[in-house]
């Protein structure tokens, strides 16, 4: 009789991604070019690293005096001073009055995960969350696997080819009293002041609990406070709210990747409860968060020097983009590409929709142009070596479906 | 109108552990001693460092081929594979048929939660678990986190002061049929080989899951194989079963502790459908671990110089602690204590119980000594600076309560 197995029943698991990297890493051609890395990718189609990052980890590693002992179950608590100031600034409301924390989280989902399992367990208004944003997030696979009912939009409007600020306004209109709605990098929804009114006021009569994702800081527009901006309108309104902060590609930590889950409470007494709780949380997940990370941007934000070299080399990062954008546009205008590409240069941000269509992208797929059904793109894979083969490309595919579409 | 929180209700979180820490920190004699950290300490009272991670990183850090990329959701493929070697050796039929496998995990609960995960979805038989160990650990609240039923089992009686072996047995007898069995640090349970084979029988009959935990490979009896040898039996019986590895402990990597979920499963193809749920959830909780802990153990694992330095080093610890409990043991038989203390030179690893009475427990702690209630102390607390002084104390602890107990 053979040996009844535990395991029989266990299927291969759903992969979240990788088919398309899958494809592009069997792919023999010599020209094989793959357009969605995750991060920011330098000229020599290597992950970016802030220079500042390499002098800081070398310090560290000679720093005699470095104590390696577990940190605190919270984390370490200057790297949650340093993350909160860089979020809100120094002298936010939050801050002076105590009432903003934060727990040092692992990885790029940690934070989610960890503030997931507080609201199933806290939150007494729906069980529903509400995802708008401009990229799909595995935000919503977290929230879905602890039992939540998930509803995510996009602000990307394909047809039109442009961000579509309306899709926050009318979800949030329409979403039930008391949910959770994640606001995915809201600098990315480019609402305007009054827009922003209208969407707090909405959101505080319908007591929706917001949770916002501040995925990397200072890499949409180039500006720290910029990027964070947005945060201010939930602070001056009173609002309670998480927020997910991710500290590993603005700093180009990806290996050791950090972030923190920020609570914004009403005030101190509340936050330290709430603390408590994730605390307990957090122990059940990894008992004490690995320092490495934690340690190097640390080192960086509390020296104004590394600081200031830390925000010129952001800065550089996005204005190198944003040239390459320029560059596509107009290599493809020369080309005499149909239609308006000014949609390319109207996104901030290192990811941007090409606005292509599916059969577009299969043509650029056959050309060994590696890109996603929607078209979205890392704008920093694209350099001086390969962008003439991909905008050539570009342009013959939309070439070649002019009479088939529209 | 106040506005409505959503944090109003929540309490404080219930802390796992501290009070005694914190009662120790409060406390302004200049006699006071705390011993019961969790890790090996020096004589200097500082938490142990192997050498050779010092050495390793400082290597580390100066290695310009270094590639700081995100590393795979099951994390770094030469830590798992070493890691695996370490756990079974090189030539076991687990690692030779391809049929072990594992998860680089974060922390120290990381393992567990990851496991725990997995076996509440696709475990068939009950939910109930029992644990059996020779200490308190927190694997109880993560599977009651879950929804499992737990019964925690200790081996030490403190009334016959000494290791109770049959503990493990009686439970297992007991135990309801198709549950999980995790096993704290087998090596401590000192079965003879015949009731190992009892006890896989039942196991194997009773359909009962096997989880064990190797917490400190190295550190309970100095040498590395006779600590995880126990995992022979389970592996020669035909066992599937998981096992948390944990990696901080025995190479002093506190602050970037990690381990592994090991799986070992009938045949490949189940180890790789469970492997791939595996990574699905560690996706959700932290999507790429940290690389910094783990790539200082592969050095140093990968190395047989440098793993030879480690063994060396794993030894002088042991043997040193070793030398502590005879130490306390003459000691207290000089001061003309009461009773039997070969029990203190009878337990292995760190942590040891002193077998004292709750009223003799509080006497230490009038006298500045901190312990717990259970009288398990971590001997290498315990220096040529503070000897004196403690034994002193537990001898007039056992003075002061002689006519009051028994």
């Amino acid at each position: 009789m053979p040996t009844l197995s535990v395991f029989a029943d266990v299927p291969v698991a759903h992969k979240l991604e990788g088919s398309l990297l899958k494809a592009y890493r069997q792919d023999n051609d010599p020209s094989k070019i793959f357009l969605v890395y995750r991060v920011c990718m330098t000229d020599e189609g290597l992950p970016w690293v802030s220079l500042v990052v390499h002098k800081t980890r070398l310090q560290i590693a000679q720093d005699p005096s470095l104590v390696y002992e577990y940190l605190p179950g919270l984390g370490s608590k200057s790297f949650i001073q340093a993350s909160l100031e860089l979020l809100f600034g120094k002298h936010s409301p939050v801050i002076m009055e105590n009432r903003a924390g934060g727990v040092h989280t692992v990885g790029e989902s940690g934070s989610f995960r960890l503030g997931a399992q507080f609201l199933r367990t806290w939150h007494r208004g729906t069980h529903t969350v509400c995802i708008v944003s401009y990229q799909k997030e595995s935000h919503g696979l977290i929230f879905q696997d602890m039992g939540f009912e998930v509803y995510e939009y996009c602000i990307w409007d394909p047809k039109q080819r442009r961000l579509d600020s309306n899709v926050l306004l009318s979800v949030v209109e329409r979403a039930p009293s008391g949910c959770i709605l994640v606001i995915g990098n809201p600098v990315d929804c480019r609402l305007t002041q009054s827009q922003w009114a209208k969407l707090m006021s909405t959101m505080k009569s319908k007591q929706i609990f917001p949770f916002l994702d501040i995925p990397c800081q200072g890499l949409s527009t180039g500006d720290l406070e910029e990027d964070a901006g947005v945060l201010q309108y939930f602070v001056s309104w009173g609002f309670e709210f998480f927020c997910s902060q991710c500290l590993s590609k603005n700093f180009g930590i990806y290996d050791e990747s950090v972030g923190t889950l920020v609570v914004v409470a009403l005030n101190n007494e509340q936050l330290l409860c709430v603390l408590s709780q994730l605390m307990s949380y957090a122990q059940a997940l990894w008992l004490n968060p690995p320092a490495r990370g934690s340690r190097i941007i640390t080192t960086i934000l509390c020296n104004p020097t590394l600081q200031e070299e830390w925000k010129l080399s952001l800065k550089a990062v996005v204005e190198k983009m944003m040239l390459i954008k320029e560059k596509v546009k107009e290599k493809l205008r020369l080309l005499g590409t149909p239609g308006s590409w000014d949609h390319i240069t109207e996104q901030t941000g290192i990811h941007g929709y090409l606005g292509l269509s599916y059969q577009q992208v299969q043509y650029l797929i056959k050309k060994h142009v590696y890109i996603p059904k929607n078209s979205q793109i890392n704008f920093t894979c694209i350099n001086t070596n390969n962008i003439e083969y991909i905008t050539q490309s570009i342009s013959e595919a939309v070439f070649s479906t002019e009479h088939t579409e529209n």
